[in-house]
């Protein structure tokens, strides 16, 4: 079917996924505390909402065209609402923790009251609300456009393009209905229920630890008749969607379910739009909704990308397998993996295929050779991964159900789940600062699309390596390139701040103090004014820059040989130079948004403190474990290198990288605090005096600036008289070093532009 | 005084210069027409005004640190103005034009009726009205502060260095007093009057061609009895500011004057802010207002700067010549000044110094060695200077005064001046396109500042490389960067508009048709792609980028070489390139300001149209002669060059640079339409059909631009439904092609800014 495919034509599909999870407090009950009022209005945040109860978050990611997107979207998801809870954990299974009585099940509220309640409150009373706390993994998955058309580029096109992508997907369909029965056995991860689940299910099992219970061998309850199902199993007519709508419709007509939403089915067919009957007629099948995937209560997101890879290799299986017939395939396939949920950890399992009985293992090791022959026939790169699933076939014990019930079996069913979930959480923490899959783009346009995503604020990535993004709620449209340049600053306002003499010259009009300096536009009248400046504290700056190029700092004074070096320096940087005086105290950045100081920074250099025992590398080493610091600006914080500059620097106090420092003694490792060069970030927002946020304000304010990184000389921070003065105001100031600072409060710099942008 | 003094420290100085000049109908008439509204309110603007009559034109300049500055700006007051006035001129002489009866002459009116009108009408009265219509120029100088501090520095400090300071004002002023016969001499300019001037004055005189009346050796009859003076010559008490406030004020008690105002001394002092005696007392002199000078008709704007530096270098004789012992000063000065003004063409003519008679040439002669020494001593520049003056005062037939009275001896007083005004007219027309002394800044912002000027908004310049300038009027203070980046525009619709992909997705999902294309990363997956491509007519571009760079076009299609090795050039100016279909017919600029499309332009390459006789070569400099074009961007349309390309160009044709062309054959030069290698600018304006306009401003708006250049391809611009697609939008348009086009009306582009800046 796909002879002479490119490895990228033949993996052309998109990915969406949703993920149920319910909110347990830190004993394993279900949570009674309302949705957390940060992820906003259920009904309009696109990415983190609720399912069935108010407990039951639900992570909806957008649509990715590869598994690898989604998945890290779908993990970037879990950490937004995990460390949105307080004393919360999201449980890591499908099966719910310890619920309470039915009638204190909470049903998810609405803003608008409506159908959306009296739907779940249907829905309560025919099924329970315990099974309606299940929470799973669903996939929607469409085949690309264009591999699509290459398909049917190949056929005789007697059909129309609709109808052969209809007859793709109805075969897809009836495929993974018939084989589905191998993802219950891989992906299977409810074989332990807690005792305070549905008697009716926990009266058939027993107790295999503390409050756990199972029948030993099962590997997905949830796919199982103590799963949330329909009443009774309903066969329906994948020949072709109208005969499925018609299946479906009788269905609805004899009262056994209500709408199209209620039927359970392993698979579902979806078109564009909301999901009804009608939208499936008029606009056929647009995507599949694989709905047979237990939460993998190993892995933070709740699924691994290697089976989301097997998913889609199978689901390719699905497209290109021959179809053998057989009338009564449907009650089989149901029949198959039903059995394999409650028995599937015997892997001599009888199974039936067209009748004919066949175990487990030689089955599934049927399918598993024909994936890795068609792994290598397209020459796709699943081998590794087929390899691991062999194994798993011919082990059960290497399977994600067996796995859990050992734990549950040593810590019982509460603490074995809430040890994973703390695990998770912890590690979402060390992962706060970072959006995947955009780890590429700049830390501050992640920090922002985060603080979007938690708020139900949709996202278009206009241009990745721009980091130009547009964010978007009911009519408020707004673009924004590196997370600071927005539609609320002036164009001339940046321009101003891109000039430091005109920057100057406007702050000195607004009775702000600015170092009075000289500017010069060639080096001749340059030197020639010197003299006054000789053993004079100052700065040589360019009149442009942002980025500390060719400025040349003596605190102490130089001599006129030093000053002319430091002028040709500059020089080579603009035609227009600026000497300052050097202002005496420390220098600190005031995040200005708005009319707001809405956070201070200061930074110092690269340092290490001492412990008696480690050198300086060793003490180096272990600062750098820090998960804040990384390489390449794409942590808050970068590691700290050993290089000829620090050993120099070291030298000049007679020390080397080898050096034990006394316990206590904090050492300096570099001239310059540029975070860049591993200097810590400390934020001193609460030490500030009122005053100086204030200065920053006008400043701010003087060019027009709505959002500005002012940098201040002040001599003495304790003090409100202090001497200060503005040095710099940069338009596009970074935000990730506030927003995680090595020492003091994380301030949330992006909530603060969000507002800023409108968005309340 | 000025020993071991650089050049820079003797010259540091401020002029400002005032210059009148009535506005007369085309024979010569005082004009009855109201000031033009244009220059807005009288009180207002700063630059264009009026002072005595409404058809007396001010000329104001702000305050230059140089004489060449000074001068140029009054130069350019003198364009703005006179370009202005409709069948109009400015009387090129400071003694009035055909004056009509007194009761005819129209006072100036004001938007607030009130002291200004009444003061004007008490002036007629008592000194009647053709006397108010003569015009002269006026300068207010000062010591540079610097120049002050450094002579300060070298005394003994006993005084403090603001009576220094009044002390060296006062010895310039008793020394100009003094030695300022010798500025009538040079700078009078009034040896002859029409006879519908002052009977009183006429009739004392001869009529030496028609309508013309002089005594045949007069240099100022403005500076004599027939000019305007006080009823009777004031001595003053000049040894201190108390005492000379206190002698003004005496006379003001005897009721001979009403207030400090009506003083018409030769020289005035004055000190910061209105000129009262009460501020005299209070803050001291800051400047010296020279009154003496006559409008040179020979020179556009009145004045050259060689009498400028004359002035100044004068100004500093003043200041280092020491006084002689004279009781009787002020009466021998006003005696010796008002002979040179009746008698100042004999050479020989008796003037008296300090008691003792001296001819005019003598002591003329005296002065100028003084001069010339002290330019040498100093090694100031002006010895070419003095030299031409040596033989003015050898040769009375080099004076201003004989060479006018000559002219109109020959063409009659009306003619002789209008032919002048005519003159300068049309100078100022060539000139139009230019702001003297910012010829340095780009011209965009030359005709922004021009167009400000003229409506009375004041300017500052902020950085004048960065062509950053300032715009006030009233409480509205507007910033502008290069004449078309400003307040109006948010920061991220730049962005937008610098990002082709991302303008291009904007304008897309705004139903705007742009060309559909592909965008790659890197030059592989772009080579693979290149399939579809092959023989298409396509654009390969780089995304970023606003000059062209990168660019290639094929508008038949290309192999797949020429495609790779456009692809490797768009490649070397960004990471990301576009291809895109290319669109059919011509490319236009629609310049949007606000919500509308306020000019369209088409450029064609250089081009020349054949006479019969002249080569390509020929035609090409008779093209250039143009002042419109100019080398280097600091005119609205650059010259042709000849080059090699244009060589290869033309033999694709078999011609050469000296191929005749047959009478009206256009023959282009070039393949690029680019203005900068010679392209015509054609305004479209009138002809473009509305819908492309409105297409254009939606365009505009779809990326929240205010101020935005809109590049379209058009396949027939005069049909309304012809294809057409954007090609690019740009943020930072010129607006001189459109102010200035080779072809086409002249559109204001300014003035729109100046109205969406809110200058109204």
């Amino acid at each position: 079917m796909f002879s002479h495919f490119s490895n990228k034509q033949i993996l052309d599909a998109n990915f969406g996924i949703e993920r149920e999870g319910l909110r347990v407090t830190s004993n394993g009950q279900l949570s009674l505390a309302p949705h957390p009022e940060v992820f906003g209005d259920k009904k309009e945040n696109p990415y983190i909402t609720t399912d069935f109860s108010e407990s039951q978050l639900e992570l909806v990611t957008p649509v990715f065209h590869t598994t690898n997107d989604a998945i890290d979207f779908l993990d970037s998801l879990y950490n937004i609402a995990a460390l949105e809870l307080e004393n919360e954990f999201i449980w890591p299974q499908s099966m719910p923790s310890v619920t309470p009585e039915e009638q204190d099940i909470p049903i998810a509220t609405f803003s608008k009251q409506g159908k959306d309640e009296s739907y779940r409150a249907y829905l309560e009373q025919k099924y329970g609300g315990k099974k309606q706390l299940i929470s799973g993994i669903h996939i929607n998955f469409s085949l690309g456009d264009k591999l699509i058309q290459t398909l049917y580029s190949k056929t005789n096109k007697q059909q129309s393009l609709k109808d052969f992508k209809q007859e793709l997907y109805l075969k897809m369909t009836r495929n993974y209905l018939r084989h589905h029965w191998l993802l219950v056995y891989f992906l299977g991860a409810t074989n332990t229920i807690h005792k305070t689940y549905e008697q009716q299910c926990v009266e058939t099992l027993q107790e295999i630890s503390e409050e756990t219970y199972s029948n030993g061998k099962a590997t997905s309850y949830r796919n199982s008749i103590c799963g949330y199902q329909n009443k009774e199993f309903l066969t329906l007519d994948y020949s072709s969607i109208d005969q499925y709508v018609k299946s479906v419709t009788s269905y609805i007509g004899k009262g056994v379910i209500e709408d199209i939403r209620e039927l359970y089915s392993q698979i579902r067919l979806k078109s564009k739009g909301i999901y009804s009957a009608e939208n499936l007629v008029e606009n056929g099948i647009e995507y599949l909704e694989i709905r047979t995937i237990d939460i993998n209560p190993f892995i933070k997101s709740g699924l691994s990308v290697e089976d989301m890879n097997f998913i889609h290799l199978f689901l390719l299986y699905c497209l290109e397998k021959e179809e053998t017939l057989y009338d009564n395939w449907q009650i089989e396939s149901e029949s198959n993996s039903k059995k394999v949920a409650i028995e599937g950890q015997n892997l001599q399992l009888e199974l039936l295929k067209d009748g004919s009985p066949i175990s487990l293992q030689n089955w599934g090791m049927e399918i598993l050779h024909d994936l890795i022959e068609m792994n290598q026939q397209y020459g796709l790169p699943f081998y590794h991964l087929l390899k691991e699933k062999k194994e798993v076939i011919t082990n059960y014990q290497k399977t994600y159900s067996y796995r859990l019930s050992e734990l549950c079996k040593e810590k019982g069913y509460v603490k074995a789940h809430l040890e994973l979930a703390e695990q998770h959480r912890k590690d979402a923490f060390s992962e706060r600062f970072k959006l995947k899959p955009y780890t590429d783009m700049e830390l501050s346009t992640q920090i922002l699309l985060k603080e979007s995503i938690k708020r139900g604020i949709s996202f278009n990535i206009l241009d990745r390596s721009d980091n130009f993004i547009e964010l978007i709620k009911g009519t408020n449209i707004q673009f924004i390139k590196q997370a600071t340049k927005t539609s609320k600053d002036q164009y001339v306002s940046v321009l101003i701040m891109e000039n430091k003499s005109v920057t100057k010259h406007i702050l000195k009009r607004n009775d702000i103090i600015v170092p009075e300096g000289e500017e010069f536009f060639d080096i001749d009248s340059a030197k020639e004014s010197l003299g006054n400046w000789i053993g004079v504290p100052l700065v040589i700056k360019p009149k442009s820059t942002n980025f500390g190029l060719g400025i040349s700092i003596f605190p102490n004074g130089a001599h006129e040989e030093d000053l002319i070096k430091a002028l040709k320096i500059a020089f080579r940087e603009d035609s227009t130079i600026l000497i300052e005086p050097f202002i005496k105290g420390k220098e600190y950045r005031f995040m200005v948004i708005g009319d707001e100081t809405v956070a201070v920074l200061h930074r110092v250099p690269a340092n290490v403190t001492g412990d008696g025992i480690s050198t300086i590398q060793q003490l180096i080493g272990k600062k750098n474990v820090d998960p804040l610091r990384g390489k390449g600006y794409k942590t808050p914080l970068e590691k700290i290198e050993i290089d000829e500059n620090m050993k120099l620097f070291l030298q000049q106090e007679d020390f080397t990288i080898d050096t034990v420092l006394p316990e206590g003694k904090l050492q300096y490792l570099r001239e310059n605090s540029n975070i860049s060069t591993g200097g810590d970030s400390i934020d001193v927002t609460d030490q500030v005096p009122e005053i100086f946020k204030q200065i920053a304000v006008e400043s701010s304010q003087a060019v027009g600036a709505k959002i500005c990184g002012v940098d201040m000389m002040i001599e003495d921070l304790e003090d409100e008289c202090s001497p200060y003065a503005i040095i710099e105001l940069n338009f596009n100031p970074a935000i990730h070093i506030h927003s995680y600072p090595y020492i003091g409060k994380e301030r949330n710099i992006a909530y603060s532009i969000l507002k800023l942008l409108d968005f309340e």
